[in-house]
């Protein structure tokens, strides 16, 4: 990886300073002017310059008739137009010395014989001004950190740490708002389309050197350039963690990726075999690979596979026992310096065993600062598994309990459950080994709603989060497998 | 099942008209007293009567000091007491001839030998006075159709129609939130703690004369009573489906079990098998439990394993089809006729293959209400699964190229989006052949919410969609199974 960013084709792409937009008009259905939307939505600081053949102004911006009459070269094109369109308007951003574009229009090779001869010309034309290009057939591109979402919905993520290259569009944009639930944001996504020019193997490379981006995601449903991409994962996988979900693992699934991008797919275990080969972590769904890097890329790396739980609730406990198991992880009984050190905090009811059940606390302020930072200390533990719920109702009952007065009660109950979440995220974040917690419990509950927004990994169920912790595993694994081939 | 919900000794448990409560003071954090919160935070509007040595009133009911001072014989006695208490207190109220009771105090058999003896005096005087009781250490029962929460927790679900019966009292009330997300609620929850009286199997057979429950989930650390339990299964199964999550598979599960109900759970494979000659359905995740209990609960029978999947994005309809064969279902191409029927709604990039991706519609009004109805009805088709979003912004940006005024546009587009919902709920509730939905989306997307609170399966996602319609094809192979032995 002696690349760096700045080198990179996809450098300008994901960072633009100016862009010649094609494909945006004042009606406002047309999916240019959706995109257009978008980057004036999340608040793009960089330039824009609309090209249309009649209008003065599109969606605000001053337009031009022809990119030649632009009053700069710009960084970027980006084209949504009429298929049959694309490779002139290619050649014209050609001479005005554009070198990135970003192709979105559809109807090329995923349409049959015509569209790919199409496809031929936008090659050709592209080749001879040395443009390096993202589709076609793609969805744009979001960089969280450049305030840039070129694509088809908008997106009003925090600036995120996941680096995605994706052969669909919808595993970009779709996503938005499923991590916005997380607090979690894409660093930078690309939608790479047909891969006509540039492809999956260099978006990872992109991504292995963006300095925002701490773990890659790849919506895989073919691989084209196989050798390039094993060759290029084992170099970034020892500094920066790939996971990768592949949609054409059964037949069903390969023939819809046939004719979803013209993907020619291969059977589940040859994928299995080049995953293992490159060192990226195979996930079984989208949400997973989503799981995987949260928690790969907000934890420090496990050093074995030996884990606590800490619970309040036995049948939660149980569970994340039993999925813990199945994700090759051990539970280690605590050693007694442990657990004379939680004697203090724990009631008689409560299990000293792993699971920790502690069942209630005695010193409840405590429950999730003094108790985690013990079992973390435990020489035996590699990893710590926090269920993790504060019901509200229960806080309000302690609060008039403690004879707080009724008007106070609301704000004084969110002040405590703020500042639990604070103290814990703060624990997570900064802790030694891997922290993670689980929670049945979403947005809704302030509690879990303020940890997703520090950042802290909070997994929806037992199961999710004792699978991300396997994949942690799975990454040491895989590590210690390059480095010693 | 010639038994009726009346005869069973749960019915009273389930549905008292009367509840002497032991343990709940004007003391807030007591947990008898946050139980009674929820008693009266839920509006139950039967007969309250706190039995408490010194106070007048307990949170606003007038109190008896003994419950032999009641005005009348309650339905139920509900016990919060120390562990010692208990067994004279189930014999006074078997003197003032109450039948039933719930305890929900922990110590006795789950904290060994001591505890063990007193279960025994606490059974013997329950006997004397032919109580039937649920529990000791349990967190009590629930009860969305007759407002009645005596739990920990509060509830805030509509009405709902899974009957659960469980072994960790914290998958009845820490799940309240969870289904609450989806619209869903527990017909009834049993908490059935040590089961030193009624068990898990009665609580199946009071669940399976319910008429508001339409499917029974199950938590299982240990069945104490196989024979018993493969028996009314079997019998109960073609009438309602079961679904059980075991959470003792693994070493870690059972020895994680045995510290919290003294389980004593056996190999996967050995569940694995009860649950097949039983007829219950194994899900492999509390969420999966659900989303299975859901799909049953609220789809006709499905009647073979062909499967169409109506998409509008490319990359979920390829993961949908890949989650389909992975969970035993075929996606058969469609009929000329169906194929004939689409042409007047789908663009020319659309594709006419199974999964059916649109990628847009012509006739957007009529995105998810024409098309699922044709593609429903194509002969090859046993089920249908339907990708579901609706981007808010998009159709802003339609309102505004329909010349809608500015300050109408929010209220329209909310219309619109309620409308769509409205209008889908019904054709998906009211399907002959089961029609899933299946999206990234949640609740904080207003038409998903809407979709949630009519009461349609909308699964989080393509894998748990397919495996929710795996659980439906699981189903009828076993009734078959049941039906032909």
């Amino acid at each position: 990886m002696t690349q760096t960013v700045e080198n990179s084709p996809l450098y300008k792409i994901a960072n633009p300073q100016s862009i010649a937009f094609f494909g945006a008009s004042n009606r406002y259905t047309a999916m240019g002017t959706a995109i257009l939307s978008s980057v004036a939505g999340m608040g793009y600081e960089g330039r824009v310059y609309p090209v249309h053949p009649r209008e003065e102004t599109v969606l605000g911006y001053t337009a031009y008739t022809s990119v030649l009459d632009l009053p700069e070269t710009p960084d970027l094109a980006f084209i949504v137009l009429p298929t049959h369109l694309v490779p002139e308007v290619i050649e014209a951003c050609g001479r005005k010395g554009i070198k990135q574009a970003v192709v979105v229009s559809g109807g090329f090779k995923e349409m049959g014989a015509d569209g790919a001869s199409l496809e031929e010309k936008l090659k050709s034309a592209a080749a001879a001004y040395g443009i390096r290009f993202l589709g076609p057939n793609c969805i744009g591109v979001v960089n969280t950190h450049r305030k840039l979402n070129a694509t088809f919905l908008p997106c009003e993520n925090p600036p995120g740490f996941i680096g995605m290259a994706s052969q669909s569009g919808s595993f970009i944009t779709q996503m938005f708002a499923y991590l916005q639930r997380f607090g979690l944001g894409f660093s930078t996504g690309f939608s790479v389309g047909n891969e006509a020019d540039i492809d999956i193997v260099e978006c990872m490379q992109y991504l292995a050197a963006c300095p925002n981006t701490k773990v890659i995601g790849l919506y895989v449903e073919t691989i084209r350039r196989g050798r390039d991409f094993i060759d290029a994962a084992r170099r970034i996988v020892p500094q920066k963690p790939i996971v990768a979900f592949y949609a054409g693992g059964t037949e069903a699934g390969r023939r819809a990726g046939l004719s979803h991008t013209g993907a020619l797919a291969g059977e589940d275990r040859v994928y299995d075999g080049v995953f293992r080969q490159s060192g990226v972590i195979r996930a079984q769904s989208i949400e997973e690979l989503f799981d995987f890097c949260w928690c790969l890329g907000s934890c420090p790396r496990l050093q074995g596979n030996r884990v606590v739980i800490q619970t309040h609730s036995g049948g939660p406990g149980a569970v994340a026992a039993d999925a813990c198991a199945r994700a090759g992880l051990d539970l280690p009984g605590l050693t007694r310096n442990t657990r004379e050190k939680l004697a203090d905090y724990v009631p008689h009811t409560a299990s000293m065993k792993n699971p920790v059940d502690l069942t209630f606390s005695k010193k409840q302020l405590e429950y999730f600062i003094d108790i985690p930072s013990i079992l973390q200390d435990d020489e035996f533990a590699d990893a710590l598994l926090v269920y993790l719920m504060m019901p509200r109702r229960n806080i309000v009952l302690g609060m008039q309990e403690m004879g707080i007065a009724q008007e106070e009660i609301e704000k004084e109950t969110e002040k405590f459950i703020d500042e639990q979440a604070r103290r814990l995220a703060d624990k997570m974040l900064n802790a030694p080994k891997p922290m993670v917690g689980f929670s049945y419990y979403g947005p809704e509950s302030r509690f879990i709603r303020r940890l997703y927004e520090a950042g802290a990994p909070v997994l929806p169920g037992p199961n999710r989060a004792a699978n991300a912790l396997g994949a942690l595993l799975r990454h040491k694994a895989l590590c210690s497998k390059i480095a010693g081939t």
